[in-house]
Parts: C-alpha cells; structure tokens; sequence
C-alpha cells in the first residue's frame, strides 16, 4: 500500500544514485554510504511540514541527476569516488513517534553494521535520538562523539510531557548512554531557550556549545581548532548532525523554528568541509528543511550541498591526497 | 510551560468573543456554542500543516474582532444572539496521537453536557473520529447523525497500519457504534479513493454518500432534499463535518490533499446555512485548513465563514423568524 | 520631483494606449474615454496595497502593449474603435485623504466637460466619493445612476470616526446628493457587514441592493431585468463601480478585504459586457486591486479584462450593429 | 550526459507506472497507453516556465505512487486496468524548437504504430503540431479529428515572424493536412486575440469554435451534443488537446497566458470524462502548465486528473459496461 | 466599534505578556517597559503594508507565547526581569497622517511621564517624529540622543509636498527641537538618496551618518566605538530607532523599500545588544515590516528578536552583573 | 506586430531615463552609455524565466522614475553626470537562439561604434557569447578583457549538443578569438561544475578563476589586488558580466540555477564599485534575473543596483575626482 521508494511522494534517488533496498544486503554490498530518508515531523513543537524533506533535499538540485557530482575545489566525486547508495523513505507515520524512531534506529544500525556511513535525510530533529543510537549499537556506547550545528540545543527534559520531540534528542543521546557528554560540541547555539537549569545540566555534562555571538567575536575557525582533539579522544567515529535551522533564516527560510542572526551558507559549508576531512564521520543527519516555508527552494539546495560537500570531504580525505584551501583551483 | 489558550501561537479568540476554560464550568455556563481548537496533524498522510488551522480560523477576518457578526441576509448574528465562548486549543501533541485524541473526545463530552454545541476547529481529519464521539457519548450511541462534506470518504480501514488517521475516521464512528452507518450523508467524493472493497463496505452501512458528478448532474438541492428527513430518524441531533477540501482547490488551496473538480465556495456556504436552519445540529468540526499553502489565506477565511454561517443559521432557527432567500436584502 | 505617470512605479500606459496630459486639453482632444490612475489606500480598513491597483491593472496581460485588442465575442475593437487616452496617475498622497480626493474629484470633472467617458483605476473604494462626484458635477447632481458590483455596500456612516474611507462612500455620494439612492443598484453582497441601523438607512433611500443568496437563487439575469430599466429613469448617464472583491477571493485572492462565497470571473465579465451593451455608461472605476496578496497577477489580470470588456462593449453599441450571445462566433 | 527520465529533475513515472524506453520495443509491448513528457517552453509567447510541467503533472497527487488509482465513480482503474508506460522526457532543449519538435513527431508516430494511445505532457502548446502530426504520420493524414480545450485559438499564422511556437500549431495542422478544418472543434476560447482576418480564415476552414460567452449562455452539454457526431464522420480517431488555461485562472493561476473568465475544473473534467466516454480518442496532449506560476500545485493537480479523469474513462468505454452519471456511487 | 486591543487583527500581547490600558495608570503601575503598536502606514512613498508590522512583531515567534524568554547568552529575562507591560494598538486612521501622529506622540510622553521606556511597534517611519517627539516632551527638548539604524537618512526636506512621512522624521525632530542634530547617529545609510542639499544640511546639524561601504571598509566595532561618548554628552537618554531595511534584503524582504547592501541580521542584534548595555535608553522604536512582502515570517522574526535584544541587554545593564561575549555561555 | 519598447511587456525604460531608438542615430547621439534588454532564456539548462529580467531591473525601484540617481557615497549620478539612453528590447524570439543572439551581437557592435558603454539587461548568460562579441568586433578581437562574476565558469563544450546556451557562452568567447583566455578574471566559482576536462582546458587557456573558498580564505580585496594588472594588459577595455547567482541564493533567489554558499550582495556591490572605478569598462551585462522566483523583488532590485552602482562609478572616474571608502559621507 505504501510507497517504500519515497513515503510522501514521487520514487527517486538522490541526484540519480543507485537505489538499495535495507531488507536485500546484496543491493548495497560494499557500499561506504547508504542514503536513507526519514520522513516525519510530528516531533516538531511549530511549524509542520520536514517530513517533505527527504523529497526536497533528494532533488535540491539543478544539473541532470545522474549520480555523479564532480567537486569543483576539492577534484573529487561524492557520488562517484564513493560507492553511494539510496535506500529510500523509511515508512514512519508521524501518529506513534515512538514507534517510527524505531523503525529509524534499526536502520542506521544495519547500515552502520554493513560498514557503511548513514546519511539520514530528516525530518524533524527527534530523529537524531534514533539515528545516532542505531550507530553507536553498532560501534559502541559512548565510542560515538556528536558535531552539532543548530540554532537550538535540543537538550530540553520534555516537549509537552513527552520524552521525545524534536526539542530532546540531544538530552536522551546523553541519558541514554549512547553518546558521552563531554564528547558532544555544540555549534551556532542562540536566542531564548532553553532555560538556566537545562544549561546548567548541559554543562554538569561537560558539554562544549558555542552560541553564535562568541562565534562572531572570536571566529569560527578558533572555535572548531579547540574542539576537535576532544571528538577523538576515546571515540571511533564522529557524527555529524546539521540542522538546517543553524543557518541565518534569511539564507534558509524552509524551516520551522527560524531563529535570526545565523551562520552564512558559506560557513556552514566550509566548516562541514573541514569537518569530513580532518575527522572520521561515521554517520550524518541533515534535519529541519520544511519545504512549504521555502523561497525558490534555496534551503533545500542548501541542504542537498550539506550532503555533498560532506561526501566530497570525505572521498578526499580517503584518498589520500593534500588540500589547500588557499591554493588556486586551476593550480591544483 | 504551554500556552493554553493557543497552542501553536498568539493566544486569541475566535473574533474577540469571550475566553472561557472547560476546566472551570463558571466560565462557561448557559453558553449556546463552545468553540475549542484541535492543533494536531500528525494524522495527515501527506501535507502536514492542518495543525495551524485553528490559529487562521479565529483570524480569518477583515473586521475588528469585536465579538459580533450581524449577518447580513439572515438578520441574526451568530455571535451576540447566541451565547458562544472560546475555550482556546486543547493541548494535542502530534508525537502520541492516540492520546491527543482522547483529549479532544473528552473535551467535547463536557461541552455537550454542558448543553452546548461544540463547535471544533481542526486540525486534520482524524479528530472527527474523537469530537463526533465525545457528544455521542452524552447523546447516546447512534442518536447522533452525519452530515459530512468532504472530496473523501474518510472510511478507509487503516493508514500505514495505524486505526487513527485522517483516512479513517468515519469508518471508526460506525464501527465503534457512535453513528448509525444508515444516518451518514456525504457530499462531495470525488477522485481516486476508496478502493471497490472500501466502497462496498460503506454500501453494507447503509451510507448515502454523493460523489460531485451526480451532484452536478442532478443538483445540490436535489440531494440534499432526498437526505434530510432520514438525518432526524431516530436521532437527536446532527453532526455537521465539514472538510475544508469539500471546495475545489481552486477555490480552497490551503489544504493537505487537494482533489480538484470540487464544489464552489459559495456553494458550500449556501447548503452550511440550510443545514443548519432545517435540522437539529448539536455539534460542528471544520477541519483540513493548512495556513502553509493557502493564497493570501483565502481559505482560512472561508473557513471562518462555514462557522459564521453556521452560527448564524443556527441563531436564525431558535429565533423562530422566518426567512426566505429569495425575498430582498431590504425587504425583510 | 515626482513621476507623473505612474505615482509609484515605472510610467507606461494601458496596454501601449496612447498618453495625455489632463492638464493639456490637445493632448486628449476628441477622446472617447480617458483612462486615469488613482493610487491611494490609506481609505483601507484593513490590508493596504490596492494603491499599486492601476499599475497592476495596466499591465496585467500577456499580449504585445501595442494599443489594440480585438474582442474575439463583440467584434470590435475596444482600444481602436474608441478613441482612448491614458493620462497617467494623478498625485494622491496617501496621509491627507480627503485632499487627494479633492483632486481626483477635479480630474474626472475635466474629463467629463471634455465629454469623454472617465475609467478610473483605484486604489481603494474611497475613490468612488470623489470620482463619481466629479461626473456629476458636469451633468448634474442626481442625473448619474450607479451601478455598483461589489461584497460590501460601503455605506458606512464612518470609519474610524472619519467621513472618508473605503465603507463610506456610497453614504456620501447620497448623501451629498451626487447620486439619488433610488437610482443605486448594488450587486454582490455578502457577509457580515453592514449592521440593521446602515441596512434601516438604505431601504430608506431606495437602494436597490442584491445580496449574493438571492443572486443564488434567482439568477443575475433576473436580476438585472428587474433593475434596468430605473436606472435610466430620469438619469442621464450610468455609472459603472466594480469593487474587485464582488467576485469570490478563490477566483480574486488580490484584494484587501475578501469575502468568499462571491460571482465568478465569467459572471462579473458577462455582466459589465450586458450592462456596457445596454446602458448609457458616463464613468467606470475598478477598485481595491491589491497585488501584494494576488496570485499569479490573476486578479490584475482579471481587472485589466474588466476595463476591456467594458470599452468593446461600449464600442459595440456606439456602432449599432446587433450582437446575439448564442450566435456562434464565427457565424458573425 | 542528460537524464533520460525527466529531462529537468528528477527521473520518476507518472504516479508509479511501469518505465519504459521508446528506443526498446519491448519495453512497452501491448501497451494501451504510452505517456511521455514534452519538456519545452520556447514556443511560448509570454511567461516560460511549461517546460517544467511533465515533472509537475506526473507527481501532481497526494496518495502513494503506487502504479494505480480506481476511480470512484467509474470504478475501473486508469492505470491497472489499460496497460500504462511512462516513456520519461524527451530530450528537447528549447534553443532550437523546429529540431526539438521533430523529435516529438517521431515519438508519437512510433507510439502510434504500436498500437498505444499516446499522452503527451507538456510543455507549451507548440507541441500538438508536432504531437498531431507523429499519430496522422501512421493512421493518416485528415484522419484524425481534433477536439481543442483552450482560452486562445492557436491559428495564429506566425509568431514574432516564425511559424512555430504556441500561437501557431492548430494553422499549422491544419495547413499541413495532418488535420481537416471541418473536423475541429475548439471549446473555451475568449479574450482579444486572434485578429478578424484569422476568424475568418478559421470560418474557411470549416472549424468549430466555441467561445465562453456562448458556452456560458447555452450549456457545454448542448455544445457538446451538436458537436460529438461530425468528429467520426470520417475520421477514424480523435485527438484530444487540453490546453490548462481553459479554465479560468482563480482556478488554474499555473500558466503562461492566463485568460479571466473560463471553465471551472468542474467542467473541463466532466468534458474529458465523456469525451473519453463516447469518443475513440486515439491521443491526448496536456500542455501549458507552469509550475512556477503556480499555488500549492493546484493547477499541476489538476492537469493530473484531467490524465487520469480521460484514462479512467477509456478504460470504462473499453469495458464495455454502462454509466450514469445520476446513479448513486454506492448503488452501482 | 473599533478593537482596542490591535488595530487590524486579532488582540494578544507581546510574546504572552500582561496587558496594560494607557488610559488606566493602575494597569501599569511600575512598569520599566511599556509597548504599543502604532498600525500606520499611510506615511510611506512605496509598498505599504507596515500597519501590519504590530501583529506580524508581536506574533513573530515559535515558542509558547508564555509570558517569558530567559537569553541564552546574557542569562537575564527581558520579560520577566524587566516589568513589561502590552498597551495594544493605538487608533491610528492612515487617512489622516497628521492626526494620528498626534495620537502617538501623547502615548510615548504619557509612558515616559510613567517611568517607563516605550517600545513602539510601527508602523512606517513617519512615526518616528512622534514617538521621540512624546519622550522628549517630558524628558526635555535636546535632552534625548538618537541611535537610528536605517537604509536612509530619512531627512527629507518634504514628501509629495507634505512634511510629515516615512522620509521627513528625522529632519522634523531636528527643526522642532526635540533632538540635537550633533546627538544623532546614523548607522548603515546606502543607495541613491538624498540628493546633495539635504547631505549638506546633515552635514550642518552636526549629525554623524554612516553608510554602508565605509562600515564595511572600518568595521562597525570601530564606528561604534567612536560614537558612543558623544551621544551621552550633555542627554539624559538614548532613542534607538530600527527601520528594518537597515538589513540586507535578502535577510529581511519584508518592508517597504528594501536597499541591497545591507547589514546581515546578525550585525544588527549584536549591535542592538551592545547599545542596550551600555547606554541610557529610554525608547525604542522598530518599524517598516510590511508582512505582505516577507517570507516566511523571517523579518517579523527578526523584529520581534531586536525587541527582545534590546529588552534583555537592558534588564543586564540594570543587573549590574558584568558580561564578556568571549566567554563560553556554559562557563557563565 | 510586437512592441519595440520592451517586448514582453509594458515598455519604459530604466528609471525613467530617455529612450532611443537604434535605428535611428540621432535619438542616442553624443551617448556614453546605452542601456538594452535580452529577454531570451531559451539557453537555460533548468528554470527558465530570466527573459522578464529585464523589465524586472528596469522596474526594481522604490524611487520615483525620474531618471536621476544621486549616489550617496560617492556623490555622482550615474544617470545624469552620463548621458544614458535606453534602446528598449531587443526582438528575441526564444525558439531560434543561435538567430536571436545574432540581433543582439549586431545591436552592441552598433552601440560600440558609437562610442558608447553597452549595458545589457538578460536574459540568460547565453547572451554574454554575443554581446561581448559585437564589442569586440568594434575594438579588435583580443582587446577586450573580461570580469565575469558567476558561481559558474559557464565554459562548457556544448549544452544538450548544442554550442550556444548559458553553459557555454565563456568558451566561445575565448573559442572565436573575441577575448583571450589569459586576460579573462572569473569571481564566485563554486559547486560541482564543470568536470576536470573542462578546467584543464581553463587552465590551458591561462584563464584566471576563482571560487569561492579561496576567496572566502584570502579576502576578496586580496584576489582583485593580484588581478586588475593583468586586465589592462594589452587590452583596450574592459567587459563586466555579472551573473546575479554570484551572489548567494539567500541574497538572490530569483535566478534559475542557484548554488549556494555565494557572495553577499554587499560585496558584489562594492566590487563592481571598485572595479568601475579603476577599470576602462567598456561593456556590462546583467543576467539570470528570474523574476518567477525572486522573493518581493529583491533579486531584480539588486541587479538594478548593480547597475546603478556601475554607472555612478564610472560617472565618479570620468570625474576625476578622488575617493576614499573610509571617508565619512558628510565629510566629503
């Protein structure tokens, strides 16, 4: 009855890539990333509507989708120097959150177990606490550490009484075990929530979160050189989760808890750049982008670069090869 | 830590008509209508959004929000010659929406014992499945009929496995024996669902549901003619459900599942006020208006307006004054 | 210092019409009809915008601007057969309302002692106060009957305590006698707005107002039938009021102060064709075209059809020759 | 380096329909009905943007893309019961529009000849003098009739000085001989173009045209009744041209060259549906929509239905078994 | 018969926070902040919409509207530390400018007579001359500096003729005395206006004016820097006047006239933060959001979050606690 | 047939300066700069739109169209320090570019030859193959330099087999001789575009290209330091081409192929500033302006300044007069 391809809409893959199906292993042997969407937003405290984002990420794009994307700074293919592949919309019905977390969970734990990184495509930011979960059952509780880009530290005790929600999954990873606090860095944090005492358990955690107006007087840069040695200290893997909202609303509107005074797109891309070439990402969500709130679909391309310049950096940094950001692209 | 008198916004009534709250009867007693907001969608199966329909409801209007509304043909107005209070939204959290509805079966109960008529701003279709119950549970099991206007049958026997849903919930009150399947009118099917098992199900009720084509060849006021008299056989009063996606998208584009070829705004506005000066209404739910992609909220207005016209309707025929729509505006 | 074409915007004319200036009688010597601009909507209640109405309204086609339009139905030429000028915008700064009028009042006066035809475009329906008055002035008060399709029947007695504004003016014109009210025929309303005090006045003064159930019911063309053949008792000319709101915003979503449940697109177009066909028209306005809340410049768009019907309609009866509705169009 | 599926995103079928490929026969073998998307907007006269209307109008639907849609008041299934492909996008840049259409022409003629009906998504109208002419290349030139829904005739005799484009293709048919002039029958046009001189030279083709007004005043059945007889009369198919923007823009706003005042969808529907019904349609091209233009994909929706509404319907004429349109769905 | 609460829309405070009456001192007995709405926007020479700004700024917001926003990074309560108060909308006809400038000018003096600093929610800029004009009727002529962020001088010598509008306050405040032209700062000027005469009378009052490409070239720390000293030099307190458009379009659509080049959201919070902490203010003003231009509510947000910058960097400054932007905000 | 003045749609020029006809010598003699519209995006590989760019820039204004823009910063006009016409549209049917872009090739040699600044209002970037040949072929091929600021390098081989189209206009320039690949600067590359056979043949050319990481890591200012000697180089002139999607689609969303991570528009600006300062520019083109899906004009508004900002800065070097962007604006 249900479309496995894409659950609310129209069966396609990311820009053309091949498809792979969970429950068949031989459709994804070998693979170093699998796609896979999550297409539910009924964890979200306002605006409704990320469970169109799977969709809008898969086809944010404007050049033929044929499964291939050369990088024009870094001379590497995402799609192409890495076997990729898309195992579509998980079926998640936003009605029992709960119940479809799990659903996310023991996919992300297949896909980590086949050796591959999870690229989650969201989706409201509950999923988080399933996605990550899903890795660390495989890798280990606590072996897993957390780069966090959001407006928002998703570290609240409840959302209307209930323990998941797109406002706790931060809070849960930690109370759970599956991530240890003091391995989780927190980036482009702002405005007016969440109160004195969940920051004061934020920081009992000994986590490590960066609003943005100490970004903006001490910069990016200085801010992600002192954290990284910490990520990989008694961890294996580093994962990496961008909610889309952590860029200014000005840039990326198609969101449903628009917070102003933002990153630019460029330092989103930039940092996520770095992020996947100095350190070993072993899973990504891209969570948030509510397509009905977006103009001409710039949040959702923006969202679909995420993935790709995080494949890019990531083919890079497996091949070996050096990258000077500074050196002149037709010099390379 | 929530807001109760909007749960997704700026706390406001309905036009500026008095707050009450259902926890404290004081506020609300002799009240003719209580009208209380359902946020929720996570029961859609495809465009979310629905939950921001109470919200644009209440301020889908051009004029002070001064709590009054003198019709203009009918010469009553719904809001001063009747007693009508705004309970605000309830609190229906998308994550649970089994639970959520209990909330909304419950509140509806207590304003129908309270002898009002609920009238209930959705929010997606599967609260009808706990609204409609709510007043049979005071009324009685099946001493409640139907007058449902909608593109879809809404009778379908599960959505993604899930009993609740904006698919089902006309199926769940007859199973459940809140609706008699014999005193159940539809108006307005069209498109490409139900499948035949569904339809010869509902034929198995007893249902009288009109598809837009014999409605076209034949006339609303043919079919609605044929109806009436079996709506008060046997029941006490009738529920009136209206689907805001009953009116062609042209017409109603803020809505989750848009079936063009539907009827005109005018058209629906016309058979609201018949209804509700011929029969016995003792309860209203106007559901599926989606904010997120409407025009310069053209349906939220409308949606206003299925309530004022029905208000005014209902205050017209306790007034016991006659009214003859073909007699002039100034000659009555 | 300011653009005497276009107050707000880029100076171009109705359809590449040619221009004039109301202040140089040569320039619009012999002219049939001179279409003239009024931008102001500070007389709003409530969404402003209609004050870039005749921008829009010029420019809302697809055809070449090359001064023609053959009417495929009437056989004439609108912008040929007549001799048709465009004199620009008039300077009406919002913050002094009743000044502004002052000079649009002026305008049409001109235009009317230089026997043409006055199209204004609006703008707000305050414009009507002044614009009919100026008419009047030239053939006498109480010689010009009103036509006037609309959802309101802006006969306020005043808004926000002040005489002007987009409720009142139909008050004013009677009530300064540029219009007797038994020779005012209102087409459209609907809603919930005037109260019975406004409603008393006008049946005093013999309006002739149709409310949009009794069009329902009855049929227009019954009640145009009824109501012609007053409107050239006694009376001179006929002036011609379309307040865009009178269709339904599903079909009209650019406007300030929509009412669903109004006439189509086709209605309002055949009517303005039959009443330009049969009547003596002396002046038009065509209000409240906001494009700040339209969709696709349909409802400009629809406006810019609504000065083109009128004109060929008026072509076609200046030129005697017979047109029957039924007849088809290439048997002409 | 193209995406052979969708010419301008990404690659899915029309609502979950088989793939097939037009260069591989067996791919479509038996087919009844081969859809194909015409992805160009060059021919266009005014606002580009068709070019995207395949991709829009094959993912214009809110129920699973599951490769089926019974309908509910014919109860046959468009999609299950005919053998449906999707043969994708053609590959037809818009830089050169006379090469692009050739390539349209051979795909219809090969779909022809292999028995299917072909359904072409466009695109801008400038496609049916290539669409037409690939099917009268196999079953005969003067063989097939045309029944043309459209706001504007499409006999222009060039366009900017070139005989191709969407002002052009019905002269050009019929110029060619692909069609007879006496054997085409045009429904909806209005507005202000074409000029007297192509009136008249349609007159001398022997077409029938029908313009709103007449429509409006007669009836569409009893148009439709004079008409259906003389499209058999030697002819041994019909092709059905549909033109979205013969419904009035409030309803369809999608479109490059919106013309106030036409059908609701209502009509245009009720039209296909007994065009497909009585008439042995042989092709089918649905052009003009522009998703850019559009709101809340309504108008893309619509063109969706108006494939399956005529899909449906020669699966139930190819039945056999009867319909009435005045039979209660549930008593069929 | 108007609603007192909010001109043009429903009645709900800022955020949840307590109502006051203006006319009623017990309703805001030792308040420190008192906001009003001022809902004019008759005063612009462009795109109006600004009335709406109140209702757009007070609703701008995704968190429960609860009365309370403690700040991530300064840890204070703008609305719980500080005793705020909501008076509503003042009654302010765009029909006459003149007049309801009045209105708002005895607000702002009645509030700062009370002890309080007004914030006043417009509006276009015209409102400007009042609001400042109020305040320093009590605090003295001369006695108040100006802080005013702006794409424009707005330092017209008139508008259309009339002195008051959305370009003249400035030069207004200055001739009449209320502010000292050598206390007036402005901050991110750009484009194309004024012309050379009314620089030179700028240039003649003493103001300092900085355009956009010499902060871009110096830095906005630095223009602050030197600033500062000058604009408590012989003035009791600070007005902070924030037109909108002073961010670049692409951040903030929603207004009037929007000038490309501008200040990223965040350099105008952080700059807002860093005035509030450290000068004497005592009215704000926040204008030209026109609601019908934004998108996705993204410059109502913005609005809405320079009100509550503003108001916690307040309730800081009058903490006495200090505040080091450098220091992690867990390390606090 | 078609209007000359702008040929889809309403015609009047760019702010209102002085038409001319190019036809006709003397309506533009003693010209230094001519402004023209492309309005053709039948070479765009994805959304087209762009060829309602030109009215839109014409029109992205909030100033009166006076024909005069006095520059704040600089204290020129650009509009009356020069002498500007506006030729209007050139007639550029879609269907045929290769013919179309040859009108336009001949249109900018005619506007060369007379000694003046072409500047070109598109259309897609497909146009900059023509004009810049037509100058060329007034100046010497080869003695035209090039400043292209794109987020793509736009040297396709071919596009859908075609060598015209909006990929490939760079490589033809260089191809046929008219600018030599060492003296061509490109600014804002970025994405996945084209592949390595494509840059090797960049780099062979001794093109000099930069993205935007570089420029994000260098400074802006630093990479046009390195750059401008080159320019002048044995050329005689220097292009500007600007393609609006240089700027980040958070900025700039109306365009047709956004790539996020873009320049801010107040970099673009000062940047063309800069470089009409220092450089002998002898021909601009705008383009990509895709007015379907800009967000309240701020797209074509910022093309509109990017003229403004061209023409008012080789106003100010035409001068003489010296500049110094860290100099107040009221000290100068």
């Amino acid at each position: 009855m249900t479309n496995h391809g894409n659950m609310y809409g129209p069966a396609f893959t990311f820009l053309g890539i091949p498809a792979c199906d969970l429950d068949v292993p031989a459709t994804y042997k070998g693979a170093d990333v699998i796609i896979v969407g999550a297409p539910i937003d009924s964890g979200t405290s306002h605006r409704s509507g990320a469970k169109f984002g799977p969709q809008a990420i898969r086809g944010g794009d404007y050049l033929p989708h044929d499964g291939q994307r050369p990088h024009l700074a870094l001379r590497t293919d995402g799609l192409k120097d890495l076997k990729v592949f898309d195992a579509g919309d998980l079926l998640m019905p936003g009605g029992d959150l709960v119940k479809s977390l799990v659903v996310l969970r023991e996919a992300t734990e297949k896909i980590s177990r086949a050796g591959a990184i999870a690229v989650v495509l969201g989706g409201d930011h509950s999923i988080a606490s399933a996605d990550v979960a899903g890795i660390a059952n495989h890798l280990g509780r606590g072996k897993v550490s957390m780069v966090h880009f959001d407006a928002h530290a998703d570290t609240g005790e409840d959302q209307w009484g209930a323990l998941v929600g797109h406002g706790t999954p931060m809070r849960n990873l930690i109370n759970d075990g599956y991530v240890r606090g003091d391995r989780f860095l927190q980036l482009g944090l702002r405005g007016y929530w969440p109160d004195n005492a969940t920051l004061e358990w934020m920081r009992d955690q000994g986590m490590r979160s960066y609003e943005m107006t100490e970004i903006h007087h001490r910069g990016l840069k200085a801010v992600l050189d002192e954290s990284f040695a910490t990520l990989t200290d008694g961890c294996d893997g580093v994962f990496l989760s961008v909610d889309i909202d952590v860029v200014d609303p000005g840039m990326a509107p198609g969101t449903g808890t628009p917070e102003p005074g933002g990153m630019t797109s460029r330092e989103l891309l930039e940092a996520v750049r770095r992020i996947c070439l100095e350190l070993p990402v072993v899973g990504i969500d891209v969570v948030e982008v509510a397509p009905a709130f977006d103009s001409a679909d710039i949040t959702a391309i923006l969202a679909n670069r995420v993935v790709l310049e995080a494949l890019s950096a990531i083919a890079k940094r497996r091949s070996g090869s050096a990258y000077n950001p500074t050196q002149n692209l037709l010099d390379r």
